[in-house]
């Protein structure tokens, strides 16, 4: 079930078929989830989103890979988007992400959102000690 | 601002006085910061909260301690809570984070922001092949 | 599956009848989407929310029909709401949006997101400028 | 600082000093808190939303009036709106909350959104026996 | 679908044995619900969180059973987490919910999240009468 | 305060002009909001941002200026983006938001966010006729 359809012959359209390629390419696999297959109702908006998730998460950094998949997974679950859960858990443990490792992030994450709910209970003022513009 | 009092004289209360001297022991630094002090107006919640923090950011694990404030802190923006933002960007510079660093980090953070209100949007079906229980 | 049951004889109730009758009258359609059905659970919810939605969204207005279902759908896709997603990009369909117009829809929706994050991460001070205040 | 511009003469406009005349009698009191004041740009919004408020919160029903402050507090907190946390605060205190009451909620608040963000990260099935449809 | 593996021998392990029969003793029950035995793949997340959920939810205090689990309910609501609004609606009902409560934890809820909107589109300033430092 | 430093001489970096340049030759005025001299703490990001935010907002397209700003003030309230509601706000203005249509986005906002919470909060299953992928 989608907002969207996805089109039988996603493929045919050269613009489609080049983003495919290159996710094929820089993945070195056949497979192409769910996320590229219907985007592809839009080809520019396909281009456009393929290009920024290569170039932030598929391009050395100064971050480690995993860190990366990490940080975006702990983002999904922020934001309750359920196919970004599953996607970027399944990358997190490609890129060499431990069953203990994931039970820290989910640890890390769900303590996060206990004590940003806390702090935003209590309303409490800002460390001046924290504020980087004083620095200067 | 806040919904509590904060105490003039919390340090007279020795649950209070305890834990701020195992934060200034487990930090060693002698800064106590506003989530502490105002935490105190309860201090089995201040105990509680502090002992949790401590076990799970303080304690060596499997996880590097600048990775896990930098996930700390990618929650703490996405739950939009302006306290917690503060203290963990300076929690995950004191640990080391650099300044391109934290770019980065801005980056992945509101690409997942993106990439999730994509998602939210199109109401595309998860993938057979993420799902873990399909291992067993 | 619900937190609620669904009543099999829900309009044997006149209250539930009648909060229908009109769902038909207004929209000139015999279809009652789930969401009707569902909340006759509580006649006096129904009734209060479709008298709302009516006044609100099937009301002539200042603002355009097909624009009012996209800010709807804005929010509903921000609240991770997974069927007022799928229930006003019907009706922003139903009203004219086509498959163009629901691309930008949710480029403008993402892009938000990544903005609204990333303004969450650097936690920068608002523009005296912007004030309505200031205008007094 | 505001988005809309709070009118100096606002009691002028006899719809708003009509919504004020009664929110100072069902609340025994003269002060008007700055929500009520800034809604007064639309006067229509702002009987509507009063009104509302009114019948939901301040009229008897099933549950306890601080209870009913208790549940709003909880959303304001989850939903990061630091002048409603502020103001449902107040109000559960008006309405009988102690300090040991306020850090109960907050720390089944802060609980929640732990297990909140625990579950959205592990996605399991909901257990069949929760569908309440299955009871007809 | 989950994005950890259901363990077939779980209750071997003696650690997630001993917490099912806490579980099972404190519920009287011999039903352990889904996110029990999918936290089962880390007995030490499994434990801690039992424990808490335990303390918090499951042992006397000042505020009432089926009022816990409402406040729990309003949320998950919030966070959008679609396995927690099952588990915890039939919490509060197995504490004595009503359907007419249920519907008025619903409206209230969703009127909190309205006004929540409608405050943050304001960006009015807080009262200082609800500054409760002020009574220092 | 901010979790970044504004640097007293921004535009001595070339990319950093440059981008201002661009920003004031688009927006036809001097004006540089926080934004983008904040930004300016990373070169690249602030390039990256600006060719986004113009490329979506401010080149010609299917959706009117006006309505496009609308739906980003309706997502940063839901995300709640302090600065990014104060910023859009002002910017439908600048493209002729009346006060009128201003309380009627607040209105739709604020509704969307009540039905979507409600809807959350009653998890009812997605009518088969929203399912776009039935029409292939």
């Amino acid at each position: 079930m989608s907002t969207v359809q996805l089109s039988a012959g996603e493929e045919s359209d050269p613009r489609v078929r080049a983003v495919f390629d290159d996710i094929r390419a820089t993945r070195k696999t056949d497979f192409i989830n769910n996320l590229w297959r219907y985007l592809a109702f839009d080809p520019s908006l396909l281009e456009d989103t393929w290009a920024e998730v290569k170039a932030v998460m598929a391009t050395p950094s100064e971050l480690d890979p995993m860190v990366k998949e990490m940080l975006y997974l702990a983002v999904s679950i922020a934001n309750s988007c359920s196919y970004c859960v599953h996607s970027h858990t399944a990358a997190a443990k490609a890129k060499g992400m431990t069953a203990g490792q994931h039970a820290e992030v989910l640890r890390i994450v769900s303590l996060a959102a206990k004590t940003n709910h806390l702090l935003n209970g209590l309303q409490i003022p800002v460390d001046p000690v924290f504020d980087q513009e004083s620095a200067l």
